[in-house]
């Protein structure tokens, strides 16, 4: 069995009914799984996680990425999350009996697709990506949708795919291949986003943090309270009770502490088992490896303080 | 105000009579102060430090040069640390009253005229370097005093300063300016170095730490424990307290605690305020920004655990 990871986001996380339509072509079809979808209010942006074979998800996302044309217009678009297309961004992530070159090429197919068929231009990211500043997909980004009219001229910034022209209404999208991540997100038990802001300085790379944590503060004005928003890029060498402890020590400093947290999409059972061991054995208590998800789910949502939790969100539920 | 400290480098740490002969023009001057000089055997290299006008410490500085050539021949020299030049390399540092550019400026100043009056290459380093492969001490001097005979000729490592060939007993010499660095080290109430190692790994940059740390393990047999030994390379962006924290939180795991810290050779004064500024937030304590340096050491050796500190050990005691 051939599995990959696929993670379309697209921005629009506020009316269901448009969502709906949007994904409807990837609800129901042979040889992969619409895993999940979802919607953020403050962000307004859905998260869709689709899991199987990656061959039959070409034809699918093409005509996905037409209702996200016809559903979403960028130029009326608001939200916390930085983004510049209607479907912003879409990763293949190989998870069983697949390389990361396959997962490239597939990613290449589609951007070929889409470019030609409804002329959206295409950045390749990640792995995907053909020159080192796209490895980055902030760096992409940078300008997002509105500034995106003038990057994408510049010499440096014509697309891999398409003309050097954003879709008029959908903008531009990202589409590569990466190695599963973790959209990690850490609540705060305030509603000061310059508290948030410190934080995320903390932690990420690009401010003299953990090596391959991107994190940024977001506010969720529905719940009321600010966040750090964050990509574990390597789970493994930044595992997730790392960043958590880090943020719970740097937080005591403003006189509040932290609430929850909160996992978008899935995540590998191992950066559960991975960051329970370190609790575990603070606790004096022997780690049986062989726990199943239900347990790891439970220690989990005591431990890392996840909300809306289930064993769903982990993939080996789904192989 | 206006004070760097400037940390010469040479390549003796034995024979004490030529070292005091070689670093005599640096003492007794106006403007600056021989803050210590510190010969190392096995490293056969004496790590100078002065303290004051920079503008003050250029003549003098050519003179110590001077003696070098008459004092050093690296075609005979041995010793454990990598090495270029009997000079081998001389950082500037702002301290005080002094922006990073203007210690560029004294770095090219020294440069042009010891490479004009002794005729030995100059390359410009760390955050006076030209181009990226100099910001790296290490990358300009990989091949030491007897590659770089050869090295020099190749077009990408023409120096900035001086003719592409090296003094023939001289060497060449590394001049720059940089942050100041704080060398510090923490205790741990173990032997084992693979707990030191672990530890050491969650921290450093190269193993997916934070940004601006270099790490290891060491064990001191005389004390009888294992420390992890570090430079922050930048204590605005990585402080003391986030390290030392980080440390004590990733510990837990092993059931052991951190006993105490060190400093070696000095550190800014606001090193430690930064640090202490985090533990008064904590703790509910109005932080009095005005305090001296002995309150500013009692309470670093209280919150920061540092053994064998006292106030001489912050650059500002001299100042």
């Amino acid at each position: 069995m051939r599995i990959v990871q696929c993670v379309p986001n697209i921005s629009e996380g506020r009316n269901l009914e448009k969502i709906h339509h949007i994904i409807e072509p990837l609800m129901n079809q042979e040889g992969f799984k619409l895993i999940s979808y979802e919607p953020d209010q403050d962000y307004n942006r859905t998260v869709i996680t689709l899991l199987g074979d990656p061959e039959k998800m070409i034809i699918p996302l093409i005509t996905f990425f037409e209702r996200a044309i016809q559903k979403i217009d960028m130029n009326v678009h608001k939200g916390e999350h930085p983004r510049m297309g209607a479907v912003d961004v879409v990763p293949f992530i190989p998870i069983q009996g697949i390389s990361m070159e396959e997962c490239i090429e597939y990613a290449k197919s589609l951007a070929d697709h889409v470019s030609i068929m409804h002329h959206i231009p295409v950045f390749l990211y990640a792995k995907a990506a053909q020159v080192k500043e796209r490895e980055s997909l902030p760096e992409i980004r940078k300008g997002e949708f509105e500034g995106m009219k003038e990057k994408i001229q510049e010499p440096m910034w014509k697309p891999d795919y398409g003309l050097p022209m954003i879709h008029p209404t959908f903008g531009a999208v990202a589409i590569g291949a990466r190695m599963p991540l973790i959209a990690f997100n850490i609540d705060l038990e305030t509603d000061d986003e310059k508290v948030a802001n410190q934080l995320a300085k903390v932690i990420r790379q690009s401010s003299g943090g953990f090596q391959f944590i991107q994190a940024g503060p977001a506010m969720l004005k529905e719940r009321g309270h600010v966040q750090v928003t964050m990509n574990i890029l390597d789970y493994k060498k930044n595992p997730i009770y790392r960043i958590l402890e880090t943020i719970k020590m740097e937080i005591k400093r403003y006189g509040v502490s932290v609430t929850s947290s909160e996992i978008v999409g899935l995540l590998p059972k191992e950066a559960i088992t991975d960051s329970l061991k370190y609790y575990f054995a603070c606790d004096k208590i022997p780690f049986d490896s062989k726990m199943g998800l239900d347990d790891l789910t439970k220690h989990a949502i005591h431990y890392l303080k996840f909300r809306d939790f289930s064993p769903l969100k982990i993939i080996e539920a789904y192989v």
